[in-house]
């Protein structure tokens, strides 16, 4: 299998952190698609992914899955414990639920933010900008933190008592805010101690590591 | 089960078609949200769901499940044959994939539209608009439905050869296009005659009826 990302963009995180949970790091080149040039809206990136993001799964047979939660699933269906999607019905339910809560109220919101409200990728790459949504979604975004604070007051995890792919898409949202300098609030204590406890997990903490460019395969 | 929505929403159309397929619509109460009155933005609604978007379905222990995705889901996984979501990694996948792009390049797409380019649901609903980013948004629809009609040349449903998840996407999309007098392209022949195909699976046929405000229970 090969990997399409960029080593520090969010949204690849997302799909390091779960091969990385899943222990399948090693059945995977990973190929860099350089963001800051915008190679990810040029035609040949367009041609494996019509919307033009990262990361991008490439299988052994060609096909191509685009999309953080897709990618999640394939790994999930293809290998055993830890599931990251959940077992019974009320589970999956929930971590879907809570993972596109996490894309809609945070991340992707941090990500317009970012594309929109600063100068993003810069002008050769943000070709249009609305700044007003922009800043819309920066503070729709804050007020996702405390939303996940008070989630975070009563469980251990995003989705309830196990790690899931919910925690992994709070944990994007948290490192795209990093990149923007949107620092979470004092105030949401319980969002902070979780993710000083996540970060510490090795899937998390050595995301770096196995994402430095000399690593990529290109 | 209940499952609060509104029986014309494109949203909620996804749940009712997901539920028909599956041949679950007996086990659902339907309570009516009535989104023409803003009752999905109230306090009452949005401890249910935070996000304050329609469907929700409510488990019988008091669970709330959001996202037409996460239904789905659940939906899925409480029942056998025929599978929405697939059963394979690779359909898995795929399906996530190809239902996620018809949100963001289409169904998504129009919501905004909607809600910023149109008056969408009135004055006392829609505080906040940004005109700009909803014709954006109109216009990534219309080319959407150009991606959907290329991959429809060359494969029976959006995501293969079997009905799923991404086509129930598609169709929610091409419901709310209608809503806002939005066409598909004359050009557009392969999605075209894909929709004129569903529209008659007793799924979406039936919809209408399966959702007159009578049958619903508040």
């Amino acid at each position: 299998m090969k990997i399409y990302d960029w080593h520090t963009g969010p949204y690849p995180a997302r799909v390091r952190i779960a091969l990385a949970e899943k222990n399948l790091q090693s059945r995977v080149q990973f190929v860099s698609v350089d963001l800051w040039k915008g190679e990810h809206k040029k035609a040949e990136f367009l041609a494996k992914n019509y919307s033009g993001t990262l990361p991008v799964l490439e299988l052994d047979d060609g096909t191509f899955i685009a999309e953080c939660t897709a990618i999640t699933e394939y790994l999930d269906a293809l290998d055993g414990a830890p599931t990251l999607t959940g077992t019974t019905p009320r589970e999956k339910g929930v971590i879907h639920m809570m993972s596109k809560r996490a894309e809609l109220e945070l991340l992707d919101a941090i990500s317009v933010y970012f594309h929109h409200g600063t100068p993003g990728l810069g002008p050769h790459v943000e070709i249009y900008q609305n700044a007003e949504w922009g800043f819309r979604q920066r503070d729709k975004a804050l007020r996702g933190m405390h939303y996940f604070d008070a989630i975070l007051k009563t469980q251990p995890f995003v989705a309830g008592d196990v790690f899931s792919m919910a925690d992994i898409t709070v944990i994007g949202g948290l490192i795209f805010a990093g990149l923007v300098e949107l620092a979470v609030p004092a105030e949401c204590e319980a969002l902070r101690a979780w993710y000083a406890k996540v970060l510490e997990r090795p899937s998390v903490k050595n995301r770096i590591t196995m994402s430095e460019p000399a690593e990529a395969s290109v």
